[in-house]
């Protein structure tokens, strides 16, 4: 049996093991694609302290080799379910089930939908969700950017670097990201802001993107724009199903402050629970005190405490 | 007047500044001493993930040159008081006054000393006041934990776990810890209590930690005991005294989940504030909220909503 079971190896879990691992606690982080989360996919990150800009696939290639520099283990699967038999927590995954003393959700969040027409059918043949990824397949290319939030603003900025234009629609009329993104999507020439729009429905031919149809949110007429690549940032879903914990609205998981969920023996980190901020740096905070919860939980395991 | 003035130069306050930077607020951070903060004279850090082991010092300048990159102002100066003037609050500094819409506290806390003989100058060479931090340090070696309080024996039966043989030093002849945090410390088979005993000196070999003297307060015996590390658990002061926001029994500032304290435009991060782990990594978290939150109540100051 584990002491301890992670699930997820975005910066929250990574973290976690890293002091459980100090704690010398028998610990398996357990990761369903890839490690780094949706931070690895990021293009740069400058607001981690202590490094002043670097991507977000060398950053978690370092916090990866951090914990695996202290033993931690990582295996490849996808959990399906926790169970809970008395006092131990029964990780059922797609490769067999798994007992442990504790468990760590740091799950991390996915990116919401719009639930237009043709964008399921045309993801990954014009619309994406990540611009790192897919931005260099629109070089000198068009563009359209839909939400009006921090990665929004961000992302445009980026892809006004590749694509020959970028449309940014937003249903309201004022952006809601961070002042210094907005001053840069504004000195961006090649970007223009298309405010109190929304987006309808997006078209192809020969199956690839070739249009978006947009809704005038004040005249309630139509506007189509030619573009060849669509990037949503709408909001996002926690990666938390699998768990019968307590959760908000939104489906993040509701933890205490020292990060323990309605189960005893189940705790919660990064962008999974319900927090105020969605970064790395309160990530790692979070990863550090459920792995401090947990091991004082590991500790009492059996003496009739819990 | 400034957007935001931020109290302290740790982990927390750089961290907060780094965000407020970016979010183009007009901003000053006030250190009384040395940018930094405890962690700075901290021997090695092993626990702040992308950085597998680093020197305290060495990892605070990272923080401030990141700082400071993205145009951070450092004034250092002694903060007397807050004062608050309709919504605006004036920080009383012994440079003289600083008018600002919002605050954010990270002073931090300060472990008390014992005041004995080889305590100052071994620090970091054996003595350690965090048992997290440089625990993993004493693997198969012997520690001395000086305390009777809840923090000493959760500490002791941490260490446990890592060193061959804990020795619990506590001057009264019971402990005053939970009863469920005794009853672990009395089945871990390599701690030994020793009760009615006082730390009188800790010798050094080599200007590394060798062992203690005690003074059995029964007996007025002396005893020693060889150890290459000795841990420290005899209280911890927050620097709070200045601020008059509401504070917890052991004056650290009570904060909600986005570090708003009792006094709207006054937010507070790290270890000055009621926090269940102070680590670099959660005063990093906090620092981003803060800042968050700061943000936010500075984009509404004057608006009516505040």
């Amino acid at each position: 049996m584990f002491d301890l079971v992670i699930i997820g190896g975005g910066p929250g879990g990574l973290t976690a093991g890293i002091y459980s691992q100090r704690a010398r606690l028998k610990t398996v982080l357990l990761e369903k694609q890839m490690v780094g989360g949706q931070i690895a996919v990021s293009d740069v990150i400058e607001n981690y302290p202590g490094f002043p800009s670097i991507s977000g696939a060398e950053l978690m290639e370092k916090f990866e080799s951090h914990a695996r520099g202290l033993g931690l283990e990582i295996r490849f699967t996808d959990v399906l379910d926790i169970a809970v038999d008395g006092n131990v927590k029964v990780i059922k995954t797609s490769d067999g089930e798994i007992r442990t003393k504790a468990v760590i959700i740091a799950t991390g969040a996915k990116p919401k939908r719009l639930g237009v027409p043709g964008e399921k059918e045309l993801t990954g043949k014009g619309v994406s969700y990540c611009a790192t990824c897919d931005g260099p397949f629109f070089r000198n290319l068009k563009v359209v950017v839909v939400g009006g939030g921090d990665t929004a603003v961000k992302e445009a900025v980026y892809l006004s670097r590749l694509a020959a234009k970028v449309y940014i629609v937003h249903r309201r009329d004022r952006f809601r990201a961070e002042k210094m993104h907005q001053e840069k999507m504004e000195a961006a020439e090649n970007i223009e802001m298309v405010t109190s729009h929304v987006l309808k429905e997006i078209k192809a031919e020969n199956n690839l993107v070739k249009s978006v149809l947009l809704e005038d949110l004040k005249t309630g007429g139509t506007r189509e724009i030619e573009a060849e690549g669509v990037f949503i940032f709408v909001g996002i879903n926690p990666t938390t199903d699998f768990a019968d914990v307590d959760k908000d609205a939104g489906g993040f998981i509701k933890t205490s402050p020292d990060m323990k969920t309605s189960t005893p023996g189940i705790f919660a980190a990064g962008d999974c629970r319900t927090t105020p901020l969605l970064q790395v740096a309160t990530a790692v905070g979070d990863g550090a005190i459920a792995a401090a919860s947990a091991i004082e939980y590991v500790e009492e395991f059996g003496s009739g405490h819990n």
